[in-house]
C-alpha cells in the first residue's frame, strides 16, 4: 500500500505541500497513521505540470529509496511551482523496488498515481495483461497493477471518458478476478489528471476502501481561520485530495465517500457515484 | 550490448577471474574492445553456486550502476569461491536501468545470460510474451529481450533438453520476427547452466554474430606456458567463455564458430551446429 | 540511532540469523521496538569472516537504501557462511545517506560498529578530527561521528588494547564535549572485533545508555528448550550481542549493564566495568 | 577528471544546452574526446538558480551514478528554464563515487565546480582541511579534493574577492604540496558563481592546464550563422564556458588561455592573468 497527494490551484512551491504541513507526506513515508503499512519507504515519485505553455507534458521524476532522506527531492520541491502536481510514496507488497514501479505513471499528458491492490495479482495479470491494447503494450515497463490498471484504463478510452474508462477496467478486473475464484479483486484509490482537470477514484470490491480526503473549500476555511496567511495567498479554486489528512485545521478535509469519484475541474467540483462497467 | 564471462572448472576467488586478469571483464565495463559499445555501465550481475551441497540454487547479484566503482562486487568477488559463475556487464539498448534488467536471470537452479538483441524487440514483445507459458508469465520481473528469451526457452523444455530449447525459442523469434517484416530477427550469443553443465550459443540470423571466445584446453596451455602458477593450480577441465579474451596468454583462446553451442561438462566438451527449431 | 547485530560461533548462513527468527533485524528495519527510530531505513551493513584462512580480512557489504527490501543483502544471506560477522541497520540523524556512512566500518582486519551519537558532534567534529593519527586520518571516508569513534580508538591503540583505546576514546569525546559546554557528550553502544575476539560496549555519559542484550549459554538454553534444533546444531561457545532481542525464546537474552564492556573470546567471556580514560 | 559546462545568459530549458547539442555533455559523459577518462560515468550534477526572486540559492540535484541513463535529469532538463547553470559529470580517481561527491558544492547563494586534481591528495589532504576555517569545517560532507579547495576558497574570503581567495587556495595548494615533496601540486579548471557573476579559473602547476573554452559572442555568431534560430533567441551577453566544445558550429570556440581566469557578469567580460597567491 502507498500514500498520495494531489494538488491543484494557485501555482506554488512544491515544498509548501510536501514538506511544510504537520504530518506532510514527506511525515507520512516515515509515519503513516492511517496506512496498512506505517512505513512508505519503498519509491516514490513527483510528477508536475509546468507554469508554461511547453508541450504541455508534465515532468515526472521518480525514485527507488524513500522519500524521507532524498535530498534531490528536497532540491526539487524548494525550486519547482506548478499549478498542478501528483506526488506519491511506495510501500510494495512484493514487486521490485524499481524506478519504473514507482508512481506517478505518465502517457503523453497524463498521470496516474494509485494506492490499493489487484488482489492475487500474479494470477491473474497475464490475463489482464492480455487485454491491453497492443500499441499500448510496449510502453509498459514495470511490473505493478498499478500500472497495468492504467495502461487498462488507456486501452477503454481514458483520454476520451476518464470515468468510463476506469469503470470499464475495473470491470475488467472484477471479471477477470472472479473468474479466478478471487471473491474481492480490486481495492483502489486512483487519482488521474491531463492537466487540465482531475479525477479522484475510491473503490473496492468489499465495499471498504483505502481512506480517501478532499481539502475543504478554500473560502469556507477562510472564514474558520481568518488568520491563516496561506488561505489568503490561495485561490478559491485551489484544491487538495490525499490518502491522509495533512495538517491539523479543523475543518479542513471530507472524506470521500466509497464507491464515488470525484472531478476537480473549472467551476462546479463534482462528486459522482462510481460502478464498475463491463469491459 | 553487453559483455559477459562464464567459469567453470577448480573453485576460486570470483576476483581470480573477474578483476586480475589484464582487460579484465571490469576493465571492459569502462573500455571494451570488441564490443558494439566499449563502455558496459548500465549494470551488471554476478552469479555464483557454492561449494556445499545448501540447495543447490546458485545466489545472484545484481546491481544498476557500472561494475568498475562497485565496492559491494570487489568485496563479493574476494571473499567468495565457487567452481562455476556468471559475470556479466550490461549497456542498455533502451530498455530501463534497473536491477530486474540485470543479468544474470536465474529460475530455481537455472541462470542465464545474454548479450545481442531481438530486433524490433518493441514491435515483437507482446507476441513473444504471449508464447511463455503462463504459470512462468508470472516469474517475468523485467522489460528486456534476454529474460523474455529465458522464458520462452523454460517454456520450451530448457530443464530437460537445453539445446532444443533454445533453438524452439530461437525459431519463435525469428517466426515471429519475420511475421512483423523483420528482416534478421535474431543476434545472441547467450550462457546457460543448471550448475553441473553449461551451455554456450553464438548464433544470428545475418550469420553475423557477437564474438564469443572458449578457452584452450588448461593441459595445452601448460606445456604452453610451463612458467605460469596458476595453470598449475587448476584442474584439467576448468574451462572460461567470454565475450572478449581477458588476459595477453598467446594461444589462450579460441573463436566460437558462427551457429553453434558448445557444452562444457564432465568428459569431453563438444562443440555442435545450432540451427533454430520450428517451436 | 540504529540496531546491530554481532555473532560469534559455530558458521551459519548469515540469513538462519539475519532473517529466519521472529522480530529479527531485517524486521526491526522496518519496525524497531526498542530504537529511538521505529524505522532504521538509511542504509545497512554487513561484515563477515570467511571460512579459509584467506587474508583474514573480513568482507564488508554497505549499502544506502532499507534492508528490508534489498535482494542482493538476501542472496548474500542465504548463500555465505561465516563464523564472525556484524550486521547493521541504520537510522541517519542528519548525516547524509551514502555508502561511506553505513556500518560497519573496517581497517584491515577489524571491524567496527555503533548505535548512538556524539552529542552536538557538528560543534566537535573538527577537534576530534585533528585528534586522529595524520596516517590514519586519510583513510576516513565517511562523516559519521561513529567512523570518527572508530579512527579515535586506533588512534589510542585500538590494535593492541581494545577496552583501552575504547576508554581513551570515550574519554577524548566527553573532555572536548565538555569543554564546548555539552552536559552528557557520549552515547554508545559499539562493537568491534579482530576476527578472534570481539568485544561490545556500553557506555553514555548520563548513565542512560541504549538497550543491548546478550544470549544465554547455548548448554543452559540446550536446557531449557530441548527440543529447539537449532541449538543443538551449534557449539557451546555461539553468541550473539545484539541492540534488540530476537525471538521470543524465554530465558534467551540478558541486558548488557549499564557502563560495562563484554569479551567474546575462546574460555570464558568477561563482563567488565568501562570507565573513560584521559586521552 | 571530470567536465562540466556553465550557462549565462537568456533562460533556456537545461536540455536545450544539455543534450541537444551534438557532443553534448551527456554524450560526453560516454564518449569525451578531451578528456584524461573517455568516461564520466561517476556520478553527476546540476545547479541552477531560479527565475523568480525567492531567496536567490540555486537548487542543487547530484546522483551516483552516469548520466547518460538518468531518466530523473532527462525530466528535469526538459522542464527547468534557468538563466545561469552548472553541469557536472564525474570520473572519480578513487574518492568514493556518493552524493556528496558530486558537483556542484553549494554553500549559500554560491556553487563551485571543478575538474581537475591536488595531487597526492591523500598526503595533503590532513593539512589542508586544517586550514578550513572552524565555522566551515562542519559544512564538508564529501572527501574529494574539490569540496576542500571549495572551503579553502570560502576561508579566504571567495564571498568577497573570488579572485583573491582563489588564488589565495591555489597558493596554499602548492605551498602545502611543494612541502610534502610534490613537484606539481595543482592541476585546476573550476567555475565558481554567486548567481549574478561567474568566474572561470584554468591553472596548474606545471602550466598544462585542462582544457576549457569559452563561447564566442552571441552577435559575432550571429553574422557567422545568419541562419542558426537558437542564436536570434538568445540575448548578446548569453555564454557558455565549457570543458570540451558542444556542437560543431565553426568559430563557436575559444580556448581560455593557461593561467588565466574570465569574468562573466554585466557588462564587458573580461580574461584575467592568474597567479596564486600567499595564503
Amino acid at each position: 500500500m502507498c500514500r498520495w497527494l494531489a494538488y491543484s490551484g494557485t501555482p506554488v512551491l512544491l515544498e509548501t505541500i510536501l514538506y511544510r504541513p504537520a504530518h506532510s507526506l514527506i511525515d507520512q513515508s516515515l509515519h503513516s497513521k492511517m496506512g496498512v503499512e506505517t512505513t512508505n519507504g519503498d519509491g516514490f515519485g513527483v510528477g508536475w505540470y509546468g507554469l508554461e505553455a511547453d508541450d504541455g507534458n508534465p515532468a515526472v521524476v521518480r525514485e527507488i529509496g524513500p522519500a524521507w532522506s532524498n535530498r534531490n527531492l528536497r532540491e526539487i520541491a524548494g525550486h519547482v511551482r506548478s499549478p498542478l502536481f501528483f506526488a506519491h510514496i511506495r510501500a510494495s507488497t512484493g514487486t521490485a523496488v524499481q524506478q519504473t514501479n514507482s508512481h506517478p505513471f505518465r502517457h503523453g499528458r497524463w498521470m496516474w498515481m494509485h494506492n490499493g491492490a489487484i488482489a492475487e495479482f500474479h494470477r491473474v495479470r497475464r490475463d489482464l495483461a492480455l487485454a491491453v491494447d497492443p500499441r499500448l503494450f510496449l510502453d509498459i515497463e514495470g511490473s505493478t497493477d498499478s500500472e497495468l490498471m492504467f495502461y487498462l484504463a488507456l486501452t477503454f478510452g481514458l483520454e476520451e471518458d476518464p470515468p468510463g474508462a476506469v469503470a470499464r477496467m475495473a470491470g475488467l478486473v472484477e471479471r477477470v478476478g472472479h473468474a479466478h475464484g478471487v471473491e474481492y479483486p480490486l481495492q483502489m484509490t486512483v487519482a488521474v489528471t491531463d492537466g487540465e482537470r482531475l479525477w479522484a477514484f475510491r473503490y473496492s470490491s468489499q465495499g471498504d476502501s483505502r481512506s480517501l480526503f478532499y481539502s475543504t473549500r478554500v473560502e469556507t476555511l477562510r472564514s474558520l481561520h481568518p488568520d491563516m496567511a496561506f488561505l489568503r495567498e490561495v485561490s478559491d479554486d485551489t484544491r487538495l485530495i490525499v490518502s491522509e489528512p495533512l495538517g491539523d485545521l479543523p475543518g479542513a478535509w471530507n472524506r470521500v465517500p466509497e464507491s464515488t469519484y470525484g472531478v476537480v475541474q473549472p467551476g462546479a467540483d463534482e462528486i459522482i457515484q462510481f460502478t464498475p462497467l463491463a469491459a
